[in-house]
C-alpha cells in the first residue's frame, strides 16, 4: 500500500525515523512481508539465505550485497527468476561509502529494513589466508585481515542499516521488531576451544560475537524495536569449508539447504528476550 | 654461576633448547631468580610491573621493552638504580623485527625466559582513538588500530619468545613451568558486558582472550612447560584510564603499586591447571 506524505512521515517520526529531503523527495512504500537485506550473498550460505528467503515468503523484498555483483552468477539467476523481489548491491566490507550508498537506495526504494543477515566470512584465501595450526605460523596481516572482514565489516554495516532497522522494526512481518542475525561460529567461542589454532578466524568470530553483544545492549537501552543474534549454522558444505572437510563426519557436514532452512527457522522463533544470545542451528545456546 | 659450555648443552638440550653458533658464542649463563620480561613497561601498569620484580626478586633478571626507550624516563631510572639486572629494548608491536631483535638479544644473553608479561594496552589516544559511547561512532580505523595494539601484537610476542620460555620453563624460580601473563580487561567479557561501548577496546580484549586460550592450548599439548594466564588489573590510576576515572567510586580505584602487588601474588600461586584462564585482580576468574 502506499501512504500519503504527511501520514507516512508520522508514522516515520513516531519510529525514531530521521528525515532528510531525499527520504521525502522519494516514492516511499511498505512491503508487505517485509525487506530483507542478505550481506555476503554472492555464494554459499549468503546465498541460500536470498533463495529460501525469496521462495519461502512471497510478499517479501531482499537487497542482496556482495562485492563484485557482475561476477555473483548465483544471484543474477535469481534475480532473472524474481526481477520485481530482489535488488543486488555492491558492497565493499572494507569501504565504509559502498554501506552508506545501499542504506540510501534502501531507504530511498523501501524506507525500512525488517531483516539484516551479515553471512559474509572468510576463512581462507590461496596463498593470503591459511588458517594456522600452530602459533609459529600466526602473522600479522592475517589476523587483521580476517578481523577486518568477519568482524569489522559486519559491525559497519549495522551501524548503517541502524536507522533503517529503527523505521521498520517488524512492520510487515508477524513480529514487533526488526532482527539482525550475524553469522558467527562455534570456534569462536572460547569456552568451547578445546583444540586451539585458527588464530586468526576464531579470535575474528570471538571479537563479532563481543561487537554484536555490546550493540544488542545499546539496542535494548534506547527501545529501538531490533534485536541481535549470533548463528552458529554447523560445517556446512560450501567453499568456505571445502578445504576442511576431509575430517568432518558425513552426518556433521551439512548441505546449505538443511542450515539455512534451520537458521530461517530460529530467526522466525526468535523472541525479544533473545536479544545478544548466540545460537547454534539446532536452537542450543553456545557459551562465549 | 657460570657453567662450561658441554655442560651447558646438555642441560639446554634436555630443555628442548635449540642450538644456533650464535647462542654458543655469546656466553650463556643461568640467572638464578629467573629472566622476566615485561613488554610495554615505559609506564603505567608495565613500568611498576618492572619496579616491583626487580625490587622484590633481589637475583631476577628484567627485560624491559617499550617502543621508544629513549623517552621512557620511569624505565631510564630504574636502569640507573638496577644497571646490572634490568635490560630495556625498544620493542614496536606492529614490526615483528623488533620482537625477534629482542627475542635474540635475550638468547644471546641468557638463553631463556621464565616469565613474560603483555602489559601494553590502548584505549585511547587524542584525536586518533576515543572510547565508543555508541555504534554510530565505530570507525573502521579504530577498531582496526585497538585490535593491532592490544590482540595482534602480544600474540606475536608470545611467538617469538616461545623457544626462550620453552628453554626457561620454571629454571631459576620455584616452579617448574614459565608463565605467560596477559593483560586482559574484565571489559573483554562477553558474559559480563551489560552496558555495552568502548566497542573497540572491548572486542580487542576479547580476541586477546580468545588467542591467549588457543596459545595455552597447544602449549598444553605440546607439554611445553609453559602456561598461559589472563589478568585483569582492576581500574588502576593510569594514563590510560585517566579521562574516564570521573565514574569510578574511589575505592574501586587502584594504584598501580596495589594492582600490580595482586597480580603477581596471582602469578606466584599460579598452578598448571591455571592454564588458559581469566583472573581478576582479587583472583577469582572472569566469565568469557
Amino acid at each position: 500500500m502506499n501512504l500519503s506524505r504527511p501520514y507516512l512521515r508520522q508514522v516515520l517520526e513516531r519510529r525514531g525515523y530521521t528525515f532528510t529531503f531525499s527520504t521525502l523527495a522519494s516514492s516511499v512504500t511498505w512491503k508487505r512481508g517485509g525487506v530483507s537485506m542478505v550481506q555476503g550473498a554472492s555464494r554459499g550460505i549468503g546465498l541460500e539465505f536470498v533463495r529460501q528467503l525469496l521462495e519461502k515468503n512471497d510478499k517479501g523484498y531482499i537487497v542482496a550485497t556482495c562485492r563484485n555483483p557482475s561476477g555473483a552468477t548465483g544471484l543474477l539467476k535469481l534475480k532473472n527468476e524474481f526481477p520485481e523481489r530482489l535488488d543486488i548491491h555492491p558492497l565493499d566490507l572494507t569501504v565504509e561509502s559502498t554501506m552508506e550508498d545501499s542504506a540510501n537506495s534502501i531507504r530511498d526504494k523501501y524506507g525500512s529494513l525488517n531483516l539484516l543477515i551479515n553471512a559474509s566470512g572468510v576463512l581462507s584465501i590461496p596463498n593470503v589466508l591459511h588458517p594456522e595450526t600452530t602459533l609459529s605460523k600466526v602473522q600479522r596481516s592475517s589476523l587483521l585481515l580476517a578481523y577486518d572482514i568477519n568482524a569489522v565489516g559486519p559491525i559497519l554495516v549495522i551501524k548503517h542499516m541502524w536507522p533503517l532497522l529503527k523505521a521498520g522494526g517488524g512492520s510487515g512481518t508477524d513480529k514487533d521488531f526488526a532482527i539482525v542475525a550475524n553469522l558467527s561460529a562455534r570456534v569462536g567461542s572460547i569456552g568451547d576451544n578445546a583444540l586451539g589454532g585458527w588464530h586468526s578466524y576464531r579470535a575474528s568470530k570471538t571479537a563479532l560475537n563481543q561487537l554484536t553483544k555490546s550493540v544488542s545492549v545499546e539496542f535494548a537501552r534506547k527501545k529501538d524495536p531490533i534485536i541481535c543474534i549470533l548463528l552458529h549454522p554447523g560445517t556446512v558444505d560450501t567453499d568456505l569449508s571445502q578445504p576442511f572437510q576431509r575430517n568432518v563426519p558425513k552426518d556433521k557436514l551439512f548441505t546449505k539447504e538443511f542450515s539455512v532452512q534451520k537458521l530461517l527457522s530460529i530467526m522466525n522463533n526468535t523472541k525479544r528476550s533473545d536479544n545478544g544470545k548466540f545460537f547454534a542451528w539446532d536452537g542450543q545456546e553456545i557459551p562465549w
